[in-house]
C-alpha cells in the first residue's frame, strides 16, 4: 500500500548544549537540512525560552521539520516529515546529528497517510502548487 | 522511566473536504484546539496551496500541533506534541476529529524524550520561561 508521507521521529542525546540553545543557528541549520533533502521551504519560525531551550519549524511544501530542545538535558526531539518521492529525510537526519553533536539518537520512521487510492507519482501538493 | 512529552501521531480519513481546504478555518479551530487542551500557544502559521491542500503549524510553548490535508483523498496527518503534565493532547485529538468530521481515525501515542535524570514536575520550559 502506498504511503503519502514519510515520518522520522529521532531523538537526539548527547548533544552539545550550547548549539541546543542557539536559536539563530539552529534556524540555519535546520533550513539548511530541509535544503539539501530536496525540500523546498515555505518559512520557519524559531523561538528561545529564557533561561534555555529552543523551538523552532521549517514549513515546507512536502510537510514540515521541527525541534524541541532541552539544553539541560542535552537532548532535542526532532521530527522530520515529509511526502512525495522527490525528498530523504534522511538526508536532513545526517547534517543535523553532525551540528548537535549528538552522542547517541533513536530513530523511528512512520508512514503516514497509507491509502488504497494513491495515483500516479507522489506530491505533496500538485505539480503546478504556487507557495 | 519519565519522558518529556507525549506525540500523539493522527490520521484522519474520510474527512469533509471543504472543511480540509478551509486553511483559515483550520487555523482557527487548531488555535482553540491547543487552548482546550490547556496549551501556550506562541504563533500560528498557514499556507493554501493550489488546488488544494493546507499546512499549518500552532507552535505551542509545550511543542507543537501541526496539519497536512490532502482534500482530494478526504485525508489529514496532524500531530500533537505536547510537554509538561499540563495539557492533554487528547482533547485536542477529540476537537479535531469533530471539526474534520472524520468518519475514521488511527492514532499512535509515542513517548518523547525518555531520560533517566527527568527531575521534579515536568513542564517543556521552566516555569518562568519568557515566551
Amino acid at each position: 500500500m502506498k504511503a503519502l508521507g514519510k515520518h522520522i521521529l529521532v531523538e537526539f542525546y548527547g548533544c552539545d548544549k550550547d548549539v541546543l540553545n542557539n536559536s539563530k543557528l539552529l534556524d540555519k541549520e535546520m533550513q539548511y537540512a530541509a535544503e539539501i533533502s530536496g525540500a523546498t521551504i515555505i518559512n520557519s519560525t524559531f523561538h528561545t525560552f529564557s533561561p534555555y531551550g529552543v523551538s523552532g519549524v521549517v514549513v515546507i511544501a512536502e510537510s514540515h521539520l521541527t525541534i524541541h530542545t532541552w539544553p539541560e538535558y542535552g537532548y532535542a526531539a526532532v521530527d522530520l516529515f515529509t511526502c512525495g518521492d522527490t525528498v530523504d529525510p534522511w538526508i536532513a537526519f545526517e547534517h543535523l546529528k553532525k551540528i548537535l553533536k549528538a552522542t547517541h539518537t533513536s530513530t523511528i520512521e512512520m508512514k503516514r497517510g497509507q491509502l488504497n487510492d494513491i495515483k500516479g507519482e507522489l506530491r505533496h501538493k500538485p505539480e503546478n502548487a504556487i507557495i
